[in-house]
């Protein structure tokens, strides 16, 4: 018995192979928009958060600060808090790499990291800075339980979390680099860093 | 016995609480570009890399490229390898963004995804597409070892790697999303998926 598979070519049944390419495309057919059944604003607003907030300090881009409200809303983050000259949602740039996420994601504005971190001391957050120091955790060896509040500050690109908002925290996390940079993108670190701490919840 | 804290209260020997304010802005000190301790150019290069390749197929945005390259420096990947109308190094968004690490990580260009499929498994590579598809893996559940030679394929920021190219790769993986968005940024989604994969090797 002989039979067409996707690619054309000719296939026998007992040729587990040429089978094997014959099923793929329909086991692996990407998902519709609906099939994602992802969720419109107001039902996002509703869910329940993952108690884990980004807070963002002096970001010069607003294309990065756009991204990280991207990667909060895909993660469910409670909220993202935004200090010092960091841009606002409004931000042109913020909208073109947020695309619609800065409306579903909650977010506060304070005048500098340290308010950000009073309140979320007073809220029971454990805070970190990611950020290379001495005595840093690494990423890997971090042991996030899945009902930890946790606030998590990313820096400036090029200065990262300033010394004194160092200090305020409870530690600090360093990604793990071997290579011949200093740092990643700060939307990336914050992905990084973010999943880590999602995927145990999510495990759970 | 009393002694000046760094927040300015007084503080007893004898009070732990006050003496861990003490000490922590010393022991959390950032560190100097000397400490960080990068590698060269010549010594990235000549140094032994993870054998894990990201493959960019149709990326429009040359900021993303640079973007994963600075990741793929940051985790000692193998190579970059570049597909379909992806920018190519030499572009001067790719290097605003890469900072320097479109120099340090090797990269090859494959007219399109199918022929770099092609390379990659001929070379003993387990290929995978970054993509939400019937039947995908989620990052968390997959179970990466430290030896596998793994190479993933990151698609355009619109349309997603394409069906003809999922049907070439050995499965999905699909980074779990949880909010009212379909996709990440696709450098964030690369820097996710290849921290997952990097993690596994460094514990070990």
């Amino acid at each position: 018995m002989e039979s067409r598979t996707a690619s054309g070519k000719t296939a026998k049944a007992s040729d587990l192979n040429a089978r094997i390419i014959f099923i793929k495309p329909v086991a692996m057919q990407k998902l519709s928009m609906e099939e994602l059944n992802r969720k419109s604003v107001e039902e996002f607003k509703r869910s329940e958060k993952t108690p884990v907030i980004a807070v963002l300090e002096n970001i010069r881009s607003a294309y990065n600060v756009g991204s990280v409200f991207r990667t909060a809303d895909a993660f469910l983050l409670e909220a993202i808090y935004i200090t010092g000259y960091t841009a606002l949602p409004g931000h042109k740039e913020i909208k073109k790499t947020a695309l619609g996420a800065e409306e579903s994601v909650e977010w506060k504005h304070f005048t500098n990291a340290a308010a950000a971190i009073e309140s979320l001391k007073a809220d029971g957050y454990k805070v970190y800075a990611v950020e290379q120091v001495v005595g840093s955790l690494m990423l890997q060896k971090v042991e996030f339980t899945s009902e930890e509040k946790i606030a998590v500050i990313l820096g400036n690109e090029v200065t990262g979390v300033e010394q004194d908002t160092i200090a305020l925290c409870d530690g600090c996390i360093e990604i793990p680099q071997l290579g011949m940079k200093h740092s990643l993108n700060i939307a990336t670190a914050a992905g990084v860093v973010l999943w880590e701490i999602i995927r145990t919840r999510i495990n759970n």
